[in-house]
């Protein structure tokens, strides 16, 4: 079967801080032409962060593309200067919650949504934690609350709806399986 | 802490088939001002569809924001007339797949990248499945070829990195979670 789509045009509509929109004009495997919107982005890496005692370091913070408090992994933007995801992840904890960590592991990496975005995602579990003695700053237009969660007390934020983003409901997920798999002894 | 960002000017950049592209002037809890992008989506539904020997019915379709090959869940668009997401999922997976369900249960949702855009995505589980008599079709500019998948083979897709977007990575944890709890006689 052809999937292919050939871009015949291709037109930079806006270059933002974080997103460029651009629309294609493309052909589609059956010959028709059709339109695709695509936001491009740098991609992105988050932690799942737990603390000795076993509880997940959680940022609350204001998301204005949805008008409401999110509470979510700590994550951002990678930077040009990283060489790869687990760099950005170590960035971004120590930014967003002073941490560092002594354990890192790489757990799973997606695209957020391939309908109309190239953004990518890597996400790392970390553990160990310990305070960062002089920690990296927040950048400037950011906001951000630490918030150190139970497992019961993480599926509550869930249940409100103010945990609701896709790689921290990944995170919820994959907490509850490494408990079920505690208890089998794998 | 206040967290807050008040809009001062809202500009509609550009205005597609499937998104709005918006650029916000916001005002920062600390008073300063900052712009954020904003992708306007209506949201989507996705389906977990289990064949009666529990394999996994999947599409692969080439996505342009990409430029590859992606194997995910069937999922599409709401659309004005859907009352809820279970109308959008039983739509979408009966046009990609030409499968109907007997059983149906809500398993998630989430926003799928809440930094820049609203689409917010609900995940259904569908069971006992069987074909259509007479299946809508699909949209014209889609081009899906439906793939049956074992719980070995879609985790193969997964390391051959084919299948890396977050509503179906969650949906191989989520298998995984289903069977350990199996395991566990839950």
């Amino acid at each position: 079967m052809e999937f292919y789509e050939e871009t015949i045009k291709s037109t930079s509509i806006y270059k933002g801080n974080v997103t460029e929109y651009i629309v294609e004009d493309v052909k589609l495997p059956n010959g028709e032409m059709s339109q695709r919107e695509i936001v491009r982005h740098d991609g992105a890496a988050a932690v799942i962060p737990y603390t000795k005692s076993g509880d997940l370091v959680l940022v609350k913070q204001y998301r204005k593309a949805i008008d409401q408090i999110s509470i979510e992994l700590p994550a951002g933007l990678k930077d040009d200067s990283d060489h790869d995801g687990l760099e950005t992840a170590k960035r971004e904890l120590e930014e967003e919650t002073g941490y560092n960590a002594k354990k890192w592991k790489f757990i799973t990496s997606f695209y957020s949504t391939p309908g109309f975005t190239d953004e990518f995602l890597e996400i790392y579990e970390a553990e160990d934690l310990y305070f960062a003695a002089n920690p990296l700053s927040l950048d400037e237009d950011e906001t951000v609350e630490v918030i150190t969660a139970t497992y019961e007390e993480a599926w509550d934020y869930y249940r409100q709806g103010v945990l609701r983003d896709s790689k921290t409901v990944f995170a919820l997920y994959y907490w509850k399986m490494k408990k079920l798999e505690m208890e089998l002894g794998e």
